[in-house]
């Protein structure tokens, strides 16, 4: 049923969840598991000086950094071989969707946060992934508040 | 993982292979499978006659009943008891998210469109209910064009 299994990885407090529910299925159907993170490039600026472009170029190198140790230590706990750990800087939803299709993956997991989240005001990347990725989609339901 | 699946059922012509993608799932989890139909009450209407409420009384009625009997026929080929075959009228991203929680499933299975689906232009019921379900929702992607 499933060949390749695409982890979405996006380490906040709830993530280990989704991270264990790829790795229960890639077991379940002994299919391969890869994971890929993406550092979301949201400019940050202050609407009363304008973007504040040497910041935020700073911050995207640390937050690449920190992602990639990241999905390193997550590609440990779950036995992803480094070939098979992708980190990119761009929109979360567009990068996942284009890796999974590049990679041929047959389902993409994913976080996806309730219905009184704070992700629920900014919309959620789970539902933008299902409504682009030409593949099967897991939201993993995460109870947050 | 999953102890008790609910399959959302909409009898299109790729219906099948989210009904077939449910089934294997429940054999891989030895989990109970389940499934629901919602008869759609979106009122049909003439705008310029205002809504035909006679005849749209009559057709929801004879919907309900071919829709019960197709789920009948899909629950014999998914062996599926009558008793977990449920079948309502109303809006279906509602009706499926209130079912899922009264019975406590713990996934989701529902078919959803492509980028390129009619059904794109209209929203998609899976993604509307990923939003609102308080389970994990499984959105196995239909190749429509």
């Amino acid at each position: 049923m499933y060949h390749h299994i695409l982890l979405a990885a996006d380490f906040s407090d709830h993530g280990r969840e989704v991270s264990e529910k790829a790795k229960m299925l890639a077991e379940q159907f002994q299919a391969k598991l890869s994971a890929v993170h993406i550092v979301d490039n949201l400019p940050i600026s202050d609407a009363s000086y304008g973007p504040i472009i040497p910041f935020e170029a700073e911050l995207s190198e640390e937050l690449f950094n920190l992602g990639k140790e990241q999905l390193s230590q997550l590609g440990k706990a779950l036995d992803i071989p480094e070939d098979r750990q992708w980190i990119d800087v761009g929109s979360p939803k567009l990068e996942i969707v284009s890796i999974a299709e590049e990679k041929k993956v047959d389902i993409i997991v994913i976080g996806s946060h309730g219905r009184h989240g704070f992700a629920r005001l900014l919309g959620s990347t789970a539902y933008d992934v299902m409504r682009h990725a030409q593949c099967d989609v897991l939201a993993v339901r995460l109870n947050d508040t």
